[in-house]
């Protein structure tokens, strides 16, 4: 048994963790970070998770190289506008001149680098360097940290747990997240850093991090497109001494899992948070299958955001899928409300309209029943609308 | 060796063949047609290629049901505006009490139906029946049976080629098709009828048939979705009483690849065709895998519409696809212009300038050299403006 409160100020609260958020002048606007820090005043261990894309960015490859995937160090400096991506060696050597331009007071043990924005160009590594002056190697400032690393997210996305356990021990852990546009089932263009105080053994956090990502931000899709960058950090650095595995596992749930939410919700231009949930299917692999493919369709997408209850789309995308189903057996649901099986094909009008009432709501749940075994999944998506062809027609990636 | 001419007036010119379009009440503005049909005077040898979405409509399943891939016939009748899709054995026995009752004067042997329009909803088979009474079976009305079947698109695809042997014989080749959104590379919510009264021998039918879809409408995509109603059937009379292998396979490559160029320009809301054409990968396959994603990448339609010369987003769609890439090896054209190598990374202005041109043009070349092997597939796309969010945000399928 333990209990899970929530915090406010996000990283400022883990015991032995620094950060800050600077202009360094990478955006125009200097009231708008984008350089940020977070390092812990001791050695964590730290796990990651990066992307499946082939070309993955060139902070991926210099940590792949220099760390894997499982180290120790106590230091991730992060930036927008410039995702260092298709780079080459050259990308990797940049990081390299930035990294041994961290100050001594800075007390960088193994430091990686994560950076988000646009494909193709170097980074401005003068202005970068120039930029670690202004960073406040003591400070605890969560937000602006938050703010350095958001692209096209429209509002900073930041959560702090604290745990008590039963033996009156407890620890935190908080996490920063950037998401937006390119979100898909395999994790896309999205960073997110974990902090925590929780005495976690180093030979359980790869696995408690691959676990927490694969039931959150694997299963969330704004555009079906998976980026170079994609990254997710977990530093732990024991200061609280806490540490109970089952409730440290709930809390790395939970803290991804809100994340992604949040990430969806402001999903490029998206007005609705739908969970497609497949049951019945063959097995889990075929559910997974049907359920991204819901999350991922573009006529899904819009009819979400037409607020039409268009099961004939769901229907036509599950059987696009390519897995087994069967008309005769499957049946629809938005939320409870049955909205197709074989003895209900047409909407009357009494159901179409409880059926406009649950698609008018900002979040709700459509539930594919396909009859033909035990298998499951739920993945998560969001409508596409007139403003996600705006911002992606005029940003440059 | 043999020459190939374009006639106006489509179906009208093949001879023995026969076909007309009314309005039986489907559309509520009776100057739209919403039923037609087309037939030969003569038995015809029939083939037929149908959507590989697993929720097939009534009318495939009745047609595979009494007949197969591949039958003898002279009778398609098709209407718009209900897809009977997901109609269960009801659609089906409608389908039967339809097609019992043509008249005599329609001499059908083996009828046929194909539908389309929306998902779930049993056919008004009173309205349909009564409009065969309207049905003139002796007229050559091509232009009233084009635009009787379709549904979004905002112009009718109607294409007929008289091809001339060496040895004088001719024989002519004509179709019509609908398209427009829904429009993938397995060939989604796209309906094809093809009459030609060259004297094909009956078993090689399918396989001119399969040859000539996979290079023609299982290569469009306009938003990656499969329907439940995809259909293409071509009929050969023989009434020329010519043939010739390699002319009929190249009219008939030349007519459905046209025809699907018309589907793509007239894709919903897009405004540019593109070509997509991957070379240098490990094999063909991973060739087709790269080639697909691109077209229907949310990230490179968007950008598309903006006219964004942003090769991150051809190069990362490229590197998600998963298949075996290298940034080194890389090199990205449009049109002839290189656009991307490991030498040539980051835009400058001269080339910049060129890509906006070549972006700017109603239709363009992007090709990738993975630089792997020897494998090659070329997919074409469209972008993706506001306009397809609107249409299919509005449209009930």
């Amino acid at each position: 048994m333990f209990t899970l409160y929530s915090l406010k100020n996000g990283l400022a609260n883990v015991q032995g963790f620094y950060c800050d958020g600077i202009n360094c002048g990478l955006r125009p606007d200097p009231s708008q970070g984008d350089l940020a820090f977070i390092r812990s005043d001791r050695l964590c261990d730290i796990a990651a998770t990066y992307t499946t894309n082939r070309f993955q960015a060139a902070p991926i490859r210099h940590a792949l190289r220099h760390y894997g995937k499982r180290f120790q160090g106590n230091f991730i400096l992060a930036n927008a506008k410039n995702a260092n991506a298709m780079t080459g060696e050259a990308g990797i050597a940049d990081i390299e001149t930035i990294l041994a331009a961290l100050p001594a007071e800075a007390e960088a043990q193994n430091p990686v680098m994560s950076s988000t924005g646009v494909i193709g160009y170097r980074l401005p590594v003068d202005k970068i360097v120039k930029g670690l002056d202004k960073l406040d190697w003591h400070a605890k400032n969560s937000d602006a940290t938050a703010r350095a690393i958001m692209t096209t997210d429209s509002f900073k996305k930041e959560l702090c747990f604290e745990v008590e356990l039963e033996n009156d021990q407890s620890f935190r852990i908080a996490a920063i997240a950037k998401g937006a546009g390119m979100i898909n089932p395999a994790m896309a263009t999205m960073l997110c850093f974990i902090a925590t105080d929780a005495a976690v053994p180093a030979d359980e956090m790869e696995e408690l991090l691959e676990e927490a990502v694969s039931l959150s931000f694997n299963r969330i899709s704004v555009d079906g497109d998976t980026s170079t960058n994609d990254t997710v950090y977990l530093m732990a650095n024991g200061a609280s001494g806490a540490y109970d595995r089952e409730a440290f596992a709930e809390a790395l749930r939970k803290i991804t899992f809100e994340l992604a939410m949040l990430i969806l919700k402001d999903g490029e231009g998206a007005n609705k948070v739908v969970a497609f949930e497949v049951t019945g299917a063959a097995n889990d692999e075929e559910a997974a299958i049907a359920a991204t493919n819901l999350s991922n369709s573009l006529l899904v997408k819009t009819a979400l955001f037409g607020e039409d209850p268009n099961w004939g789309r769901i229907a036509s995308t599950i059987g696009a899928s390519g897995i087994a189903c069967d008309e005769e057996k499957l049946s629809i649901y938005y939320d409870d409300l049955l909205i197709y099986n074989k003895d209900n094909r047409e909407l009357d009008p009494e159901r179409e309209e409880k059926a406009y009432k649950i698609m008018k709501k900002d979040s709700f749940r459509i539930r594919c029943d396909l009859g033909m075994g035990t298998g499951s999944f739920t993945s998560y998506g969001c409508d596409l609308s007139y403003e996600y062809v705006k911002i992606n027609a005029e940003y440059r990636t």
